[in-house]
Parts: C-alpha cells; sequence; structure tokens
C-alpha cells in the first residue's frame, strides 16, 4: 500500500502590504481567488492529495464557502498568529507515515510540475526545498555597511517544501524559538540536512499589488496554451 | 553652471535566457522596443541628460534606425565582449566633472522617480546603488551544502547605479579583472565605499519569457493611469 501524501497549505496572511483589506488569498485573479487557483493546482498534480488548509480563525466560514465547488479532500485547520504555529497547527492532522509538502497559499503560480517533482525528490531523499538563483547582484548587509557576496552561491528558496512528515513533526516539536522564515529552517535547526532542488522562476510570492498583474497575465498564458 | 549628467546604457545582451534570436532589448513591448522604454524614461526624468547608448557593433545599424524618432541626447557607443567591458566603452564619453547612471537597458521598468532618487542621492554622498529586500528566505551554499542567511541583511542589487564620473571612471581603469556583475562592486574594489537606497520592486530585469508578460501588464497599467 502506497502512503498517503498530505499538503499543508497556509493561508493565514493579512494582506496589509496590498494596502487592502482584503487578505492576498482571497484575491481574485481571472475570476478565482488566489487560493483556489493554489488548491486546484495542488489537487491536479498528485491524486489522492490530503490538503489541511491553514486559515486564520476569522476566515473559516469565509473559507468554507470558498471550498463549495473544490472537488479534491480538503480538510480546514486553524492557524495561529505566525507563519510557525500556524504550520505547527497544520501539522497535526498529518499522518507520521507519509510524505508532506507544506506550501504558502499566496504561490498561486506554482505548477502541477514543480510540485510533483518536489515529491518525488523528497521520496528519495528524505526533503526538497525548491530553490532558485537570484538574478540580481547580491549585498550583505554588516553593521551599517554592505558587502559583496558571490550571487552564484545564493539562493532564493520557494515552496513547496517537501518533507517526510515524522521529520518535520519532530522538527517543530523541539522548536525553541518561533521566527523562522519557512520550514528547511526549522528542520535544519532539529539537526537535518536540507536539500535544495530547482525551483522556478515564475512560482513567485503574491505581496504587491503588481504581483496581481504578473500573476494575471502569467495565469492567462498558461489556460490559453493547454 | 550646472554640470551635465550622462546615463549610460548599457544595451549589449545577445538573448539566449529567451530562447529567442532577438536580443531582449530589441523585444517589443506594448509596440515599442524595451530599448526605447528605457530611454524614453530616462529622457523624462532628467532634463538635458546625455545618454550614452552601448551596443554589440553588429547592432550599431539597427540601433540608428529605433533612434530615429527619439528626440533625447543621445550618442552610440560600440560595446565589448562583457559587460565591464561596454560600461568602459561607455564611459569614455562621459566628462569627468559629471554624474552617471550606468544602467541596463532591459530593465525598462525603471521610474522616473527612482531615476531622480538615484541622481539626487548621487549628488549629496558621492553615489547611489538602488537596492531591495529579498521576499524570499534565502541559503548560502558552501562546501557542497547550503546554509541560512538572514534575509533581513541580504540586498538584491538593481541599476541605475549613479556615481560621480570622476570616481567610476577611475575605478574602471584600475580595475584588475573583469567579472564584476554590476558597478558598485568595481567602485568598491578601487576602494570606495558604494551607499545603498531604496530600489524599486517592480524595476526587474527582464530574463526570462514571462518577464515580458509582466513588463506588458505593468507598462499598460502605467500608461492608463496617467
Amino acid at each position: 500500500m502506497t502512503a498517503k501524501t498530505y499538503a499543508v497549505i497556509v493561508a493565514g496572511g493579512s494582506g496589509s502590504r496590498m494596502g487592502n483589506d482584503i487578505p492576498k488569498q482571497f484575491l481574485t485573479v481571472n475570476e478565482k481567488p488566489l487560493l483556489l487557483h493554489t488548491l486546484d493546482t495542488f489537487a491536479a498534480a498528485i491524486p489522492d492529495l490530503r490538503i489541511i488548509l491553514v486559515v486564520s480563525p476569522e476566515h473559516v466560514e469565509k473559507v468554507a464557502g470558498l471550498l463549495t465547488g473544490f472537488t479534491g479532500h480538503v480538510q480546514i485547520a486553524v492557524g495561529g498568529s505566525t507563519r510557525f504555529e500556524s504550520v505547527r497547527s497544520g501539522l497535526e492532522f498529518v499522518g507520521d507515515d507519509s510524505i508532506v509538502l507544506i506550501h504558502d497559499a499566496v504561490r498561486c503560480l506554482v505548477t502541477r510540475e514543480l510540485i510533483q517533482s518536489c515529491l518525488d525528490s523528497a521520496t528519495l531523499l528524505g526533503n526538497a526545498i525548491p530553490a532558485i538563483a537570484p538574478r540580481e547582484t547580491i549585498r550583505l548587509i554588516e553593521n551599517n555597511y554592505s558587502r559583496l557576496i558571490d550571487r552564484d552561491h545564493v539562493r532564493l528558496v520557494q515552496t513547496p517544501q517537501t518533507f517526510r512528515a515524522a521529520e518535520i513533526k519532530h522538527a517543530y516539536e523541539v522548536a525553541t524559538n518561533s521566527n523562522f522564515t519557512d520550514d528547511a529552517s526549522v528542520l535544519e535547526a532539529a539537526g537535518f540536512k536540507v536539500h535544495l532542488i530547482k525551483g522556478e522562476e515564475s512560482n513567485i510570492k503574491i505581496t504587491w499589488p503588481a504581483d496581481l498583474q504578473i500573476a494575471e497575465s502569467i495565469l492567462r498564458e498558461r489556460n490559453n496554451v493547454k
């Protein structure tokens, strides 16, 4: 019997950087909320995927409404005040003997190919962290000054970050602070090694208003090509 | 008398990453080549700006044709095989007692506001390097492995990088290698301190096909708003 695969999709943001009262995950792109673009891509990528969707307490009802037409396996979990707490809440619903993909709902441009590639690599290596090389020169700020670092040695980390469930759950249990900005860092703090794989240039985190236009344009193009 | 201001616009790329025979700077966005979007924005930002446009030898004729309708001060310079050589060629046409903005032609989404802000800061401080904080978690690759670095300390460097002409010209003359990925690094190698200022999220370097859609969408939106 094949072990189940889970996705913990974190949709707990507040949307303040958009200058908008609607949190980003609920903004509509091509007549569909960002969140549903993300869910649809995950459901299409992995058959029988169990999705744990982590949302803020005040959004549970709204999200339940949005999910009416969604045909995949999805369960709502109530998140906390930080990303760390939200992921930890989501992981409670994940079986130990499985692979889990942890993804930010606002990365709605992720492709099925990247999701499958993360699952394949994590199955083989224990975990898989998608990352890309920066196209910019990189400087590191130190003591009110900045110095150059070689961009060939730098990686920008994306999601879905994919793990053996027992390992990442253990890492979240033993973590001694909650300031981590991603799950790979939590795993690493617990003594595991992380494996980077090739991410996607277009797999951006929708953060600023201009990103919504980018998302619209890319999703429209993909739908035309299909 | 106010000293002249120069812009060295580097348009020497080959376009290979686009899977396209047309170099990126000549691709058309909203019925205008990228290059002309960039030139128009610079000309609109700074009155009486002297633009030195650095192009590959094989593109001189094509570029001269494209410039027919352009009303700003522009002079074509022939570039070399690397960005370093191209900038050095362009700087030969820049007067010592001036401020010079060095910009990649493919950053066609730069705004007049950023250009003016670079000029103002460089006039005051000697140089100005626009940079933004990454929105991703950052890892540094070391000896086949990677470690986390604090993204609050990381900056992604953009252009236009803006300098006292005498200082950056001197730095290019004394440079002992030509592997630099930006001009601030050249200045720094010559012993000067560089000053970072706030760049713009949308000021991306058009590199991949999806970036063209981004550029189209952002430029269309800006034109509608005007």
